[in-house]
Order: C-alpha cells, then structure tokens, then sequence
C-alpha cells in the first residue's frame, strides 16, 4: 500500500513500513493521500488511482478546521497527548477516543527564523538538545533555552497524567525531554491505515 | 533631559516624564542614548552633544553579549524579575542588585508573523487577551493561545517568589496575566537616569 502525506513543506511517503521524504508523487501505481497543500491538493484530484481520504475519518472533535494531517496523527490515539512536530507543531489531546482540542506553536525552524527576522544579532543556530533548568549567560542559549523550553512547557501543562506520543521531523527530539513519551514517526500513517480498512469493511 | 532608547524597530524618545515613538532624533538639543541597532548607533556616533551611554553601566553579571536595552531595564531592579515586551521579548532574573541570567522569546508580532510564514492557512491575527485555561477549539483560538500561554508558562516558570516587572509595547497586554505584576512603561530610562546621575556623581 502505498500513502502520502502531504504537508505545507515537505511530502512524505509510506511504503512497506518505510517513510521517505519524496518531492513527486508516483502517479503510475494507486495510492492513497491527505494533504494540507492546497496547491498540491489540486494537482492530486486529477491524478487517477490517487483516493483522498480527507472526508473519510470518522473523528469526534468540537474544533473547528483542523488540518486532516492532525485528525490523521490522532485517530489511532485513543487516550494521549499527539505532539506533530513538524513546520508548525500541533498538539492535540484525545480523551477515550475523543478529541478535546489541541493548539498551534511555531515549529523549530521558524523560531530561529523568527529570532533572525529580528534582529542579526538574534541570527543563530538553535541548540536543540539545550539543558532547560539552568538560566542562560548567552545569546545563543537565550534562544535555544526560550524555544525548547516554551514548547516543552506547554506540552507538560497539557498533558497531565496523559501518555505522550511524538511524530513529525523533530518530533524524536522534543520527546527526549520527557519520561512519559513514545516517538512515533509512523503515526500520520497508522491512522490513514485504519481509516483505509474502515472503508473496506 | 532628553533620552533616547533606539530598538531594533522604533525609537523611543522620553522627555519630562513622556514617552513618544519617534523617527528621528532632536539633534539640536543635547541628548543621552542607548542603542542596540547598528545602523543608528552609527549615525549617532557623529552627533555631538548625543552621548552614548552603553558603556557607563556597573551592572553585575555573568551573561556575555546583553543587550544594553536589556541592562538598563534591569538597572533600577534590586529583586524582580524583568519582561521587556517589543519586537523580541527579553526576560531577565535580578536577585539582590545581580543579574542571573535570562532569555530571548519572540514578541507577540513576530509569533504572528511567524504562523503566516508557516502557511497562509495560518494567517491570523492573533487574540492577546485569550483565555488561556480552556483547550482551544479552532485556528485563531490555537495560535493565540500557544502564543500567549507559553510566554506565560515561561515567565511563571522564571519567576517563582519574585515581583514581576513589564514594559515594552506589549508589556502591558501580558502583564494582565499575573497578580504580582506591574507594568512601568519608563523602565528603561529610569536605567538611563541612574547611570546619569552616577556618571556625575
């Protein structure tokens, strides 16, 4: 089976348990897809054998417009906190099946283009593996310390007695920061997976 | 007195106890500065009667590489902690007249920004006076709330037992946030007056 996930910077593709980070898509076999580009969105509808699955999750949420790539981390969660950490990092909670909510942080790479942005003087190479319990004493670690440990608390005060699942391209770095944490690069996957053998039954 | 505190984006005039954002300087009349944007202070190096005050404060710490705007926030704080809130949003640990350390977040502007630049989809401006112990549950409410709570968590975290102090052009918005807090706009040239006032002494 072949899947892609299509996100607003890269394209991941899944195949035999295998991600790999393609720029095309292979339009000669079948595959299924979700994609939050809308650019690549409409290239993929005239693509045959290529099924969206956007419409066919079956996702209980209040939240109003969340990305497919999000519903798709989640819908094999059924209690735990979803930490997406890609070009943005989403974090999502779902509660017996049940999706509470969930919010948008700057992924890692735009918090050290945000800082460049800035000012040069803030135009650094963050540290991402920063100790986060001692004050910093230098530009450099002013940076890195304010960015990893910022998303770091706000994954601790949302996650309470919830497991933690990590997946997206810095998602195995952030979880070294937790006890109660799993990296799952596969988890977009899985739950397209499920959603695609919900359709069969 | 006339006194000047020229940021990386806005240049802050204050005189009798008024702040205005200026463009230019007044350079009839003598002036004190502190400056952290180069191309100004390169301008300002060939005014005469503009004195530069970077190098006059005795300021205590082991950071290396502070920005002066940062030193004179601190200057007139004995305990307390500093959040200078503009462009970047600099927090900064004063204990007993020492500085121990502090960090760089983005400001409120540039978390916008930086959402926009993740994807158009992500394009909002932002809710700053957010709820922010309810999950969210749309884009706007998920944005403005990663930005504001994790600078809350962040400055909650740093501040333990001591007094919280805030200026800057969002100093006030998150001030509202926390109980021990007190938002004093002139901060900066309070610092600018003291080492004056030293300088003569």
């Amino acid at each position: 089976m072949l899947l892609y996930d299509v996100g607003n910077t890269h394209i991941k593709r899944y195949h035999d348990g295998v991600i790999e980070r393609v720029e095309t898509f292979d339009t000669k076999r079948p595959f299924y897809y979700i994609s939050v580009n809308k650019e690549q969105s409409k290239f993929l509808q005239n693509i045959p054998h290529a099924t969206d699955l956007s419409d066919q999750f079956a996702f209980h949420t209040a939240y109003k417009g969340i990305g497919v790539d999000r519903i798709a981390a989640c819908y094999t969660v059924d209690n735990g906190v979803v930490v997406d950490a890609g070009s943005a990092i989403t974090i999502d909670v779902m509660r017996e099946g049940r999706h509470e909510g969930g919010f948008i942080m700057p992924g890692l790479r735009a918090y050290k283009e945000s800082f460049a942005n800035i000012s040069a003087a803030l135009d650094y190479e963050l540290n991402t593996s920063i100790i986060i319990d001692a004050l910093p004493q230098n530009t450099r670690d002013a940076l890195s310390y304010a960015t990893v440990k910022s998303i770091y608390l706000m994954i601790q005060d949302t996650a309470q007695e919830l497991p933690l699942l990590f997946c997206g391209g810095d998602g195995e770095i952030l979880s070294h920061y937790f006890d109660n944490s799993q990296f799952k690069n596969t988890l977009v996957f899985e739950g397209m997976k499920k959603v695609i053998k919900e359709m069969k039954c």
